[in-house]
């Protein structure tokens, strides 16, 4: 970091000002924020967006798969592009700070620079990535930026495949369009994202910044407990075979092996499904959702291995049969050390306490990883509300959230 | 019983051959029957029936709840009338046993007294029960009979009232007909019942005959764990208020305290229902589906307080609050001491092994026990198999239940 820049710092009224803005487009009374992907709101947002950035002084543009983005030009010409940014969709009656936190922070980074008329060895984007939350098919933005878009990945959006074209159309887009979007790694410098905590551990511990040194792993199952259904009237207790025995069993033991041996890591039930599902018939098929979460492929590895071993002791416990089927994995996405190490810096000069985490959830970051050196910054969740209107971050941490972000991005583009 | 009767028996032949020809109606191919209250099958089973009774000589009649019977006027004139049934209709995909032996060996013993000119102190009547199985509402032709039927227990009929009315239309019945079929108690000389036991205990035990002791009382409720939604990737397991955690610990203990406290009782947690049910989000509301039987009012009322005691603990256990909401009580139905005398006796006359047990299902003879004399005889189900095609009992078992049937009835018939 050259010495001129350590004293250069965001505006916070006019990074206010916008959050503000953005924040009564699709408001809910109770006090959060309606944009599920492509609802008149989200469109309505990223219009806005867009107009706000070339008012800013930015080249706008939108790509194939809808990422709206404003570019700063203040590197060389052939310059390499930073990425800074996040989403401004919502979960159905979500809160204001998550994901359109991270795109006006990116925003407010660049007027910065462009307001000091710096010069920096690559060029700054502010991008607003397509249906994080997945609305219909999550991650879709940064996944074809990326240019890791899979067709398998929207052959079946949520809430139906007609809906999700009608809703690609009236954005201007089409289902080919979105396979278009691909950067050439290449010419990314990297990716940064400043998002909220979503969880209690930065509030808990009083400190500014989170350094998020990866995103972790989910790996998701159906556990069938297979039993016999026999009259609830007529057969004892003692000679049933009955699902709902080993489902309960298994659904204690998930909870005690991770707080007992994964106290770091998380694992969820949170469905169940019982057949024929009667109060006068004996359960003969209970179905049990899990998912686990890890930020190492070993340490999934080794979840897996204890809780198929659980689900094996429960069934065999009460007699039933098992099957327990695969349904989906998400690799861990390491963030860049190098970027971890900037974003450390960024937190020293500013002063700010930071503390190294990995994140439970998911964000367009674990897409970009792949392809660039990403990280994320992470400002602390009052009481962890998340995806609700009760989601908070104190206005303070935003702005030394949006100086951190600043000044990380000031090294990556000089290095 | 007077000495002349005590050589009688029935025909077992004809009651084979009877109930081969019932069983063809509604046959299935896996073997068992598809009788449903009021579908084709069930209808013409009820006119193959009354056609039967006619040809044997019995006067045959259809009350306004449906109720098909053949009268025999062996009494004198203004006599009580001694019921002999059980019912036609089967579960979805049933068995060939349940319900069916009871009517068939009902028209062999009205039969047997006619063929042999029998003077009694009452007459005999064979009854085929209208939807015992509850297709639409269940007892409904039972409780007609008994004068018992309420209003409330038509209103919500499974499948919707419109069916119902449909499937009353078609059968000749309406609504309004269903209240008019009630007898005056005070003719009735009591209620026999002859069925299959649908659970293990009297093959296990290799006894002919099971006396009933008494109907079990049911009461059902659904329990209602309240955690809090929260997101499966970022909220620590130590942190949560998961729902999921108190309806496994609380089925797991059902199981526990009914088999250390209880052991002759049932309860069944036979369905959950998650909300939000989702992969990644911790269970904010599990609702559980319970009931549990006893023969007696007391037991009914400890084992409530047991279980409710064990929600409360369950709750408290994993910081969740609880609501219990009661959904439906059917009150213990002791059989008649007299009647469970009389059918001992006639096992005893007959050589027969029987054993006292209650009933762990419900049976039409719990609708007729608070107005007549009332009593059932149980033959022994080989494994215990019931509502499906796997339902057997040996018929050598059948023709000593039918003899069994018919001795008591003699008895009861002269007292």
């Amino acid at each position: 970091m050259t010495k001129s820049f350590v004293n250069l710092r965001i505006n916070a009224d006019r990074f206010r000002a916008r959050f503000d803005a953005l924040a009564s487009i699709g408001a809910r009374p109770e006090g959060g924020a309606h944009r599920p992907a492509f609802n008149q709101a989200h469109l309505e947002a990223r219009r806005w967006f867009l107009e706000t950035a070339r008012a800013a002084g930015l080249e706008t543009a939108v790509d194939g798969v809808g990422n709206h983005s404003g570019l700063l030009r203040c590197g060389p010409s052939g310059a390499l592009i930073l990425l800074l940014g996040s989403h401004l969709d919502t979960v159905p009656r979500g809160g204001r700070f998550d994901g359109a936190l991270g795109v006006m922070a990116a925003l407010e980074v660049l007027q910065t620079v462009k307001d000091h008329g710096l010069t920096l060895d690559t060029h700054l984007e502010a991008v607003d990535f397509t249906d994080e939350e997945g609305h219909y098919a999550n991650f879709v933005g940064s996944l074809g930026l990326a240019g890791r878009l899979q067709a398998a990945h929207i052959q079946s959006p949520r809430g139906g495949r007609e809906r999700f074209r009608e809703a690609l159309g009236q954005a201007g887009l089409s289902e080919e369009s979105l396979f278009t979007a691909g950067r050439d790694p290449a010419s990314l410098a990297g990716y940064l994202e400043l998002h909220i905590e979503q969880g209690g551990r930065l509030a808990e511990q009083k400190v500014n910044i989170g350094i998020v040194t990866g995103i972790v792993g989910i790996r998701s199952f159906k556990i069938c407990f297979l039993g016999r259904a026999d009259h609830a009237g007529t057969k004892p207790i003692a000679h049933r075979l009955d699902a709902a025995q080993g489902a309960s069993a298994f659904t204690l033991a998930v909870r005690e092996v991770m707080l007992a041996e994964f106290p770091r890591c998380v694992a969820t039930v949170g469905d169940m499904g019982f057949a024929p599902g009667a109060f006068n018939v004996v359960p003969e098929i209970v179905t049990v959702s899990l998912e686990f979460r890890a930020d190492e492929e070993a340490k999934l590895d080794r979840i897996e291995a204890r809780l198929r071993q659980q689900a094996l002791d429960a069934a065999e416990r009460f007699g039933l049969k098992l099957e327990i089927r695969h349904l989906d994995s998400t690799a861990p996405a390491p963030m860049d050390k190098g970027v971890q190490a900037a974003i450390a810096g960024a937190c020293e000069m500013l002063s700010l306490g930071y503390l190294p985490l990995p994140s439970g959830a998911g964000h367009d970051a674990q897409c970009l990883a792949p392809v660039c050196p990403t990280g994320m910054i992470f400002l602390p969740s009052i009481d962890g509300f998340s995806h609700s209107a009760r989601e908070f971050t104190r206005w303070e941490d935003c702005v030394h959230g949006a100086n951190a972000l600043l000044h990380t991005a000031l090294t990556l583009a000089q290095s």
